[in-house]
Order: C-alpha cells, then sequence, then structure tokens
C-alpha cells in the first residue's frame, strides 16, 4: 500500500510498503476515507525536530473498518469510524478522568502512519467512534477535522474555560486555533478575538465566530488585546502555536485569574517563573484528549450543526502528499487534505 | 516607633521611626498586637532578592485600629483587625473575580513594614475584616497567620483543587506547606502525603491531617508519591516553596489531568514547555488573594476549628527580630511571631 514517509527535514515522499495487519487482538485495521497533513508534522519537516529514521508519517483519520482483532467489541467491519491521534484503553483511571492522550496504556494510534491507504489501530474499543451510518461525501473532511485538529482547538477551549460571559482570544490562526475559535463559539463564548494577520484566515475566523481581529503579535497583540477589554486582558486565552513568543503572549494577554489553554506543542519553550507567577493565570493543556470530546464532535457534524472541514483548503490525492506539505511550509494552505 | 529594618543580607535590625499617618482617606491605623516574620522575608535575608536600601520589614499583622481616614466605612477605630498582605479595594472586576492580590488598585499593605508597633493599611475597606469581638489572646496567633500564611497555604490547596476522593501531596514542610496540609484537611481531601524530613514538622503535619509522610525529595520523592497512588501520581499537589526542584518535583509528582497549586515565590525559575505539555497538569497559583479566604478562615478560627498558630514555634519581643530572622534561617524555627 502507498504511505507518505518522511526521510529528512523538508523530504516527503510517497512510497510502497506492506498492507497493515491485525497484531494485538485489541487492534482494528482501517481503509482510510480521507487523510492528512497536521502542523505538528512541520515541526519534523523544517528541521525542529530530529528525523533519525524514515518515518512513515500522518496521525489523522477515518475511514472504513475492514478487520478487528478477536478482543474488539465495539466496532465491526463495514463501520465509518473516526479516532484519536493517541491510542487509548479508555477505562483506567486516567481515560475515565478525561485524559485518554495520558492512558497509562497510551500508543501512537497509527504505528505505521496515518497518510496511507490503510492503517493498524491498536486498542480499538478504548480509540474509535463509529459514525451512525456511512456519512455522505460532505461530511468526510469534518469527521476527519475531529481526529485531532478540531479535538486539539476544542480541548483548548475547555482548558481555557471558555464559555457564557466571557472574552476568548486565540493565539495561533492554523488550523487549530481557527477551530479553537469555533469551539469557543459552540461553548457559548461572549466574544472571541482572533489574532491574525492573514485575510484568508481572518475570514475563516469570522466564519467560525470571531467578533474581533488583532492583526498585531507580542508585545502589541497584547496590549490590542488589553483595549478590547478595559486594560483587563481576555478571561480565557487560546494558545496554538507553541513557541515562546506564542506562550507568553498568551499568558500576557490573559486577565488575572483568567485561563489559558495551550496545545502548540511547546517547543524550546522555558517558562519564566516570577512572570507566571505575577501573571496569576491558570495554565493547562498537553496533547488533547479528543478521545474525551469525540462522540459529542461526532454527533455536531452529523447534525450538521458545525462545519470544521473548512479547516481543508487543499485537497490532494494522497500521492501528491509532497506537494501538501510543501503548501502547508509555505503557508498556502491552512491545511491539507489527503485522498488514498 | 520601633520596626526591623533589613539593611542588607543577613543584616536586620529595630530602630525607631516616625509613627504612621493616615495619607489617604482610605488609609487605616494600626496598633499590631503581634507580627511575624515570612518565609519570603529569607529571601533577601539569604540574597536571593537584592536590598537596595535599608527596607522596614514584614507585611503580615493582626491588631488593633486606631484611626481611619474620612472615606472608610467597614472598620472603625477600637476594632480588632486582619487584613492581607496586598490592599485592594475589593470592587473592581478583578477583585469581584476572586482574584483581590491582583487588584488593579493593588498595593503593599504594609508600605511602612509591619514588623513594627503600627502600621498604615491603604484601601482599609477593601483589605480588613474585622473580627466578631476582641479576641481572647490565644485567638491571636492564629489570626495573625491568616494574614499570609494560612490564606496561602488555602489559596493553593484551592488552586490544586484539594478535595473530597482527592489525594494531595505537599511539596515544602514550612509554615505554608504546613497551612497547605491544614486547608486540604479542611477541605475534605481523602489522602494528605507530606513531604518532609524534619520530625518536628512532621509531627505538625500530622497534626494538622497528614495521612502519609515522604521524606525523599526531587525524583525520589515523586516516585515514593506514585508508589502511594497506584504509580499515578496525586490529583492535587500544593508547592510551597519556589526552587525550580520544588516546582518539578510538585509537576512530576502530580498525575495527568491533576492540578499543582504553587505559592512558593518561583525565583529562578524555568519551567521546560515540553515537560509541562506532556506532563498535562492544571498549573495555578501566584501571591494567594488572602482577602477572598478571610471571612471564612476568621470564622473557623474564631468558632476554633483550627488552630494555624500552631505554625508559631518561636515567640520574641519585637526588640528581637534579627534572632527571629536567624532562627527562620537556620530552619531552627518554622515561623517566629514578634509581639510588639
Amino acid at each position: 500500500m502507498r504511505v507518505a514517509v518522511m526521510t529528512a527535514p523538508g523530504q516527503v515522499h510517497v512510497e510502497d510498503r506492506p498492507e497493515p495487519r491485525i497484531v494485538e487482538p485489541t487492534d482494528a485495521i482501517i481503509r482510510l476515507a480521507a487523510t492528512c497533513i497536521c502542523g505538528s508534522d512541520l515541526w519534523p519537516y523544517r528541521g525542529v525536530e530530529p528525523v533519525d529514521e524514515p518515518r512513515p508519517m500522518g496521525h489523522e483519520y477515518a475511514g472504513i473498518v475492514e478487520e478487528v482483532g478477536p478482543a474488539v467489541t465495539t466496532v465491526r467491519p463495514d463501520q465509518f469510524v473516526v479516532g484519536s491521534f493517541f491510542a487509548s484503553d479508555n477505562t483506567c483511571e486516567i481515560c475515565r478522568s478525561g485524559y485518554q492522550s495520558s492512558c497509562v496504556r497510551r500508543e501512537a494510534a497509527a504505528p505505521g502512519g496515518a497518510q496511507a491507504e490503510r492503517m493498524r489501530v491498536p486498542l480499538a474499543d478504548g480509540t474509535l467512534i463509529a459514525t451512525p451510518d456511512l456519512p455522505a461525501d460532505d461530511l468526510v473532511p469534518s469527521l476527519l477535522a475531529a481526529s485531532d485538529v478540531l479535538g486539539t482547538g476544542w480541548f483548548a477551549a475547555v482548558a481555557a474555560a471558555a464559555g457564557p460571559g466571557r472574552t476568548v482570544a486565540v493565539v495561533g490562526d492554523g488550523a487549530v486555533g481557527l477551530l479553537g475559535v469555533l469551539a469557543a463559539q459552540q461553548l457559548g463564548a461572549e466574544r472571541i478575538i482572533a489574532m491574525s494577520r492573514h485575510k484568508s484566515r481572518q475570514k475563516l475566523a469570522i466564519e467560525f465566530g470571531a467578533t474581533d481581529i488583532v492583526t498585531e503579535r507580542g508585545d502589541a497583540g497584547v496590549a490590542a488585546v488589553k483595549d478590547l477589554t478595559d486594560g483587563l486582558g481576555a478571561h480565557s486565552v487560546i494558545e496554538a502555536v507553541g513557541t515562546q513568543e506564542s506562550m507568553m503572549q498568551a499568558i500576557h494577554a490573559t486577565r488575572p485569574g483568567g485561563r489559558v489553554g495551550y496545545v502548540g506543542v511547546t517547543h524550546n519553550v522555558a517558562l519564566p517563573g516570577m512572570e507566571l507567577f505575577f501573571s496569576h493565570v491558570h495554565l493547562h493543556g498537553g496533547p488533547a484528549p479528543v478521545r474525551r470530546f469525540l462522540p459529542d464532535l461526532i454527533d455536531r457534524i452529523w447534525t450538521r450543526r458545525i462545519d470544521p472541514g473548512k479547516v481543508f483548503d487543499l485537497e490532494l490525492p494522497l500521492d501528491q502528499a509532497p506537494e501538501g506539505y510543501r503548501a502547508m511550509d509555505r503557508r498556502d494552505a491552512i491545511k491539507v487534505l489527503l485522498r488514498p
């Protein structure tokens, strides 16, 4: 089968690899209806994370179950399923508390890559959710988005306690940040400030529910958020980038007692203790426990209350994955959907 | 009047200074019944914070109102009052959200020092709480403790969401850590792990409600907490030291999805982004909004449900403040009460 493989920073190609097989009795094999390129795939692409050996890429997936191991009970062949990028048993104490992405049995959900024709998903019962029926074609991008980028934006909004009466600021106008806007809107936030300097992304942020746009970054961006919030800062700030500058921008844009939900993978970040101490913010984030939110997210998509699939502004055949990486790296595309 | 002044690291003496006077119409003048030395006073004493000019010391206080400015309406002369170490208006949006120590009009509550015979307290209405009557002598140490060290331990326990069904670990066996134990017990925590290697402090921790003692520090301390919690870590961890080691010990001792409440002033601390990200903890802390908790704390003390004054294991006349600093610096005393 065909799978996208990264061999070095900037080097992705699509090659033939053996078909995945059931390894553990809790595994499932899925034929992918759609997959995509994640902002986090750009870290190794840009050389920020090492690429020590050829790496099959991708961890976002939606598709049809082809086969399940003998211990799998909640999904069966021919069902359409969506899953999280971390496999979880969904039964341990950590999972039951809603942190499935720190499950005591956590492992990668796509050990052989998800930018592929087929994939093996471990711990299928604790990881996958079947849709009510086979989805209409136009729902597939949104269901795929639930696998990571929507679930991650949603977790950030929940971690930041976005909700009624609250002003939410969003640092980062990638797909996660934009879906953080959507999540904040769905959670009932009163005001949503999207921080973006790109017209097409501003437009999508407004479609998703942003009420204000701030184009400045860093200290100027913080000042602009304070100007919009009586000098106090936002109640809730979603951080969806993961750099030192973006983390400090998020912390400084939050009012004392407010909440930062951070989901950008924090590469080369060191948070200064005294600034954090006197900021008085709540800080919570990490790898999104997408599984916690999946049943609700699938329902919102299925009933067409949300259309997160709009973040895919470029669709390519899987074999053109290298072009997809280039488009996202250059920020020509917000997010690239790949059709196996 | 007499006041303790620090002139350089390790150098404290008691000198005569002018009596405090009403400066703003919102001020009150208090005659101190008792004051004390704070763990945070040891930072400049040990040279970790600079002492650029002679500094009147102390910010913890309880005593009798002698005079109030014309705008003060909620306290009056001859009342016994307790206040927070930060003055606050208690009316701004930040105060109303419970973060009085980040009040938009915040200022030091003891601009002329509180290790003194008398002090001026700004924003008296928003800062001070009067007790129901003049207190019995034996209640005075506990009421004094409410001014900072109890309120700070309480905030840490609340920030860490200590409560029924939860296991709480406490990093730091100073007065704040010990009162964090007491707070966790009062808030209904199921299990309270005190981390201490000092017999006298362990004993007090157990009196305050600790169910387990861990004597190890650093990675060994984390391993011991995990051994006590099915390998998962505590639900709630109180950090009451403020060093890099203690912060990382607190973060690592917390289970994914758990909460760290940190109140040790974080000197020279830099939190590594990736460790924080994958820890999945909630992090909240900063200067305790003692004013939020004062009415409740005073009530618990007044009705003799708690006796936080037990943390004072050395009592000295104000003029012997230098000996008090030496005793706390050497850790011979947990906390020193000074009688003006």
